[in-house]
């Protein structure tokens, strides 16, 4: 790494997919610097992040001029060009595969369903004072419910982590998205066993850096308890 | 492949990830079996399909026994294990960061957009009998418009496919949902001749491949047409 530019990731740790990046980097010792990107002060419509990124979004991620936008696109890039131990991205076809299935579906399913429900009950109402609908926040939360059930009943089927016996990418970006809900104080996996085992496995296998990017939404979480 | 067995494909040729698969199949001459599944018919919920893809979706690919759900999943595999011109998927970790990069937009852009307005002109009002909603049609127009500009500000900036100089998967899932609302003989692209000359060059890199996968889709723009 020689002569090789600092990477740089632009992040909110408020966001789900920039505590995954954040997770990632911080658990295998990739050298790196932050640079924060607060998403409620609108730092990602500043004329110079939208020259870094015109899609406004966090993360993004630069290494040594090269920039790379999408959380999943980010992680797989940093697993390869990094040397991050294998069973993050296996290079084995059906088990890469595995991990590309669980990504392609994760964007269509976890992230905007626990996102809802995080955005509904503490984005619109406690950020920006919009009232709160209790219809849509019901449908919102039976849809959540309806994911969480196909995670257990397709996914962590006969075994341990989400793509097999070992921590991967999908572990990491589903526990940042599954993680979000408690922001409102709301406990997503009460009466989901075999996910509260899975999350206590996924956040032992990480240790210290998952609390370290967690550590925004516990705050958040403590002020909502506060209020409540 | 001495002893192999034959590779399979579940698939419904009016679902564009469907058609990616099939193009990419014939174009590259990998043998393969296709298995018909009537969407329109609920093919996919028969418990047998049920067995073998819970989600009840198609593409599904089953590789010796290994078996694959998600187009974006699929393809990447199959052009890493069947050895397809490495254009598609290229080695190199910025050129392959680019077309996963795409794919992980793909899902919660294109996709979504592209299927709505079909789903809204066609699906809804002349397959289910449900009336149309000028409203929210309007709405879904609009949101694909504003994709439609940002596949061509940013992926199609200063390059004549979406993540280089060659036609990659992400060029081949976006054609086919691109391709969608004609269906309904809505042409998107009428006032969009980058997107328009992209499609040309497209096209023409997949020769009869993609004629093939899109006969379905034609014989319905010619009903609607006749209708019109």
């Amino acid at each position: 790494m020689a002569g090789r530019k600092a990477l740089e990731v632009y992040l909110d740790l408020l966001s789900q997919p920039c505590r995954a990046v954040h997770i990632f980097l911080n658990h295998n010792k990739i050298p790196h610097t932050v640079k924060t990107v607060a998403l409620r002060k609108g730092e990602n419509k500043t004329p110079e992040f939208t020259s870094l990124n015109p899609m406004q979004k966090v993360p993004v991620m630069v290494d040594n001029g090269f920039v790379l936008t999408e959380s999943d696109a980010i992680l797989k890039y940093l697993a390869t060009n990094y040397k991050a131990p294998e069973h993050w991205y296996p290079h084995q076809p059906e088990r890469r595969a595995r991990v590309d299935e669980y990504t392609a579906w994760h964007h269509t399913n976890i992230r905007p369903h626990a996102s809802k429900v995080f955005i509904m009950e503490v984005l619109l109402p406690r950020m920006m004072g919009q009232p709160q609908d209790p219809v849509k926040m019901d449908r919102a939360l039976a849809q959540l419910s309806e994911t969480l059930e196909k995670l257990e009943s397709m996914f962590l089927k006969r075994q341990p982590f989400l793509c097999g016996d070992d921590i991967t990418l999908a572990d990491l970006l589903a526990i940042c998205e599954i993680m979000q809900p408690l922001g409102g104080s709301r406990d997503i996996l009460k009466e989901r066993p075999q996910l509260v085992t899975w999350k206590t496995r996924v956040q032992s296998a990480l240790n210290d850096s998952f609390d370290e990017a967690h550590r925004v939404l516990y705050q958040l979480q403590d002020k909502t308890k506060a209020k409540l």
